[in-house]
């Protein structure tokens, strides 16, 4: 795939309202990578708002990090709003294996038909009903071992999943790609992978989504490559983080991304 | 108004006990943003205690960014509780047009009397009754749209309204400022205007309403201006402002401060 | 104690995973935190799923930042989870003495057994019965006048007390340390000593309790001094922090611990 580039330039030129329900830990970097990318984030959960919401943002993203009864209501009805008015929405199954009630809510939220599905190898691995070693929210399975988790999960969902860490690999049940980009310094920080699945969210509004999502890894690993340059560590490695999403332009990541057909 | 070095100056003397019912995406840097500036910031909310602690605190800000029916409580509680011992309280009505629930939310809570309401241009104006077009929690209409609304606002509620963007408009309903410090970096970073909103319940704090909120928004502006020297991108802009909000002076206040009557 | 680096190599080599119950402030900064010193974070505090989930962490904190009643019951029931299966936990008594709900939550809490208790002098004197002059998060009291209490507090509960402040002091209530690392530049920043409590967290997996939780506080203070090297305020602070957590070695912390004996 050679024009990620004018993935990010739609991203940039329509600035998409990229509503987010999402875990404590990562609301606030996620709203501020997908304002660093040219996206427009708004954090809107509750059950008394989320549908109504849904019919105005362009794209919803649901994270299911730190679930709690009452916030399930509100990502549930916040997805069929989006269904209502034919808006995608991507899923972050955060920790799914971890716990009996999280094993519940994936099932119920796969219900409803995310467009893209994103997450680490244990995370796919246990939304594809593999089992999976996954205790946190790290994963304890390689990429490699989820390849084909996530290619029987998008063929039984309809979702495109993407399965991310050192080599992301991200499948429509179909055909395939591996994105090279990243750097070892990014899962030091927290709530990057959650923020990330915004930045997937901002990609997929209004086009295709296998190659979208695939062009939204590249960048975001490409900006992780660039941040790692002259980071004295995490807290270092994070603030050039957002300088280089800002940054980046779609010649840049025309140039830089490292991706290729599975 | 030449002297916004003095509030600051009190400000840092009294060091005001804020309490701060805030959303889940400003939380972090709302406290960071009181601290380096020298107030004391306590997020305390929940309805079993927020009425309490407002009799202890010198003033407090309630932003309805992230509401839900639990929050509103203490919300409401809190409000009564600082009328109680007359203390100020400042209204933060984020995104208050986008939704049903936040409409209704917005004319409850204005019906506790804030001493100050801190929105952007479309929540002025949707609070003001004059309908608006933003969507999230950015504004779709200019400051100057929303300078007649915001008298009336002002006039209508007893509250000093202030309407920030690229030049802030400040009114009592009688008479008015405005400010012209700032960035553009500052809406690429998320929650400063709700830490904004925490910075003038500092200022106002025992000091005159209309002018201690005129020197809060001169005191945030030129730290942004001050941070983003050599700032490459909204991360490094962040953490250069916070070092700014801790290293102005009075005396960098009163030569920075670009405010003139309206 | 001469050999604190030895419990930050454990604590490197094991990664233990902690289960932290926190404030919505530190969240995210205290998941960075523990990143950054080289241990595994899950925020997981809702009734639903806490109690199993102690039974797979190494350790759990509990911090009573923002505290309400739906939290309280997870906080609970992971405390009885992480007893259940022999796991320490740590309790973080933020401003208990500021409100009547805040006080009845650190008596209930108390009585679940902490492994571990870190407080600022204010939050240990009322958690002793010592009344305490604290309203917000900040200490009113010095780290003195609540060696006492701290003493008291450790035999009554049987817990490990660690006073923090510009000298810290730990007691087992038999045993003392004083510990002098830190700057002045940490209290400017929100949540450390909720990320603080997670270290502690850390250091105390499989480890004994108040070596553990010396070392914990002098590698915390110690990284404290190596940030605030060029730093330009809070904010530049709180990135070089997270670097010098993620870089200190043992023998940095060998050479840089100033604990004696109390």
């Amino acid at each position: 795939m050679e024009n990620c580039g004018a993935y990010l330039d739609t991203l940039r030129r329509t600035a998409p309202l990229v509503q987010c329900i999402t875990n404590f830990v990562a609301m606030n970097v996620m709203a501020n990578v997908l304002l660093a990318a040219g996206a427009s984030p708004a954090m809107v959960h509750d059950a008394e708002e989320s549908a109504e919401f849904a019919g105005i943002a362009h794209v919803l993203t649901i994270n299911m990090g730190t679930p709690s009864p009452r916030w399930i209501e509100g990502m549930v009805a916040a997805a069929e709003g989006a269904a209502a008015v034919g808006r995608p929405w991507v899923l972050d199954p955060v920790a799914v294996g971890a716990t009996a009630f999280r094993r519940d809510l994936g099932a119920r939220l796969l219900a409803l038909k995310p467009a893209v599905i994103r997450g680490n190898a244990s995370e796919i691995l246990a939304l594809a009903g593999a089992g999976a070693r996954g205790k946190g929210a790290d994963s304890a399975d390689p990429v490699a071992a989820a390849e084909d988790g996530a290619r029987r999960l998008a063929a039984s969902s309809g979702a495109v999943v993407a399965v991310t860490g050192p080599v992301d690999f991200v499948t429509d049940g179909v055909r395939a790609f591996r994105c090279a980009n990243g750097h070892a310094l990014m899962p030091k920080v927290t709530a990057l992978g959650c923020s990330l699945t915004g930045i997937v969210g901002a990609f997929v509004s209004g086009q295709p989504r296998l190659e979208a999502t695939v062009a939204a890894l590249a960048f975001f690993g490409l900006a992780g490559e660039r941040a790692a340059h002259g980071a004295e560590g995490p807290g270092s490695f994070q603030v050039r983080f957002l300088d280089a999403l800002h940054g980046l332009t779609a010649a840049d990541l025309d140039r830089g991304a490292r991706v290729e057909a599975a």
